[in-house]
């Protein structure tokens, strides 16, 4: 695999408009994008820009029990790192390489919330870490 | 506080030279710095670079059984994501931010595995994110 940039770090929150408040009034953030849901994944999304075109924080709250951040979030209350993402150029590539390496690939290749596809490695095969795959958005980098 | 960009996602493993070949082998990652001890903070340290000097993975091994980094791996054993580090431009500056903030931050400001000053802040106080605040290195950004 061709290792890209990391796009993002996923945060689960419980309340995604407290946590945009925490990352604007704490952490001095200025560039919060609108929350959207993202009912595919079951999950409600932003994103926190950080400077200079930096990797985001990407904060998750669950749209239902049902949501996997749901049950993150019954483990972990007060939220945390869900998982980190990182670029490919191809993610068709990326997926047959892990296959071919014999991870565990967690559901078919999906538009993510950049609007490129993406998939999800299980942390067992991943050094204990929930690996986003993402293919890098067209005309960027 | 201002928000600086990203630093690195600390990512505790308990062997570090296989975290390496991890990286440099599935994950694709042609740049990884050499390991090197930090006693004062009880952990073995490297750091993947990926492209375009975006932000990096820190990865951290125990040095002995009373490392933070131990702790955390008693309740993680194949590792995962430790802390998340965000640069700012004056580190006593953001202290005193976090402190009127009434933040719990843990233990001095001192140097850091990039050799700038940095802090820990509670995640019980930060979104349940065990989080690294650390002084930009002079002439970067």
């Amino acid at each position: 695999m061709q290792l890209g940039r990391m796009n993002h770090v996923g945060v689960a929150v419980p309340d995604i408009e407290e946590a945009i408040a925490f990352y604007r009034n704490v952490m001095g953030a200025d560039d919060v994008t609108e929350p959207f849901d993202l009912p595919e994944q079951g999950v409600r999304v932003c994103f926190v820009n950080t400077p200079n075109g930096g990797t985001q924080v990407e904060l998750l709250s669950p749209l239902s029990d049902q949501s996997p951040v749901a049950g993150f979030l019954a483990r972990n209350p007060a939220g945390g790192q869900h998982h980190i993402c990182f670029e490919v150029p191809d993610i068709a590539a990326a997926r047959s390489e892990f296959e071919a390496m014999g991870k565990r690939i967690l559901g078919p290749t999906r538009i993510g919330a950049h609007g490129t596809p993406i998939f999800f490695v299980h942390p067992k095969d991943m050094q204990g870490q929930l690996t986003e795959i993402m293919e890098t958005p067209k005309g960027e980098h």
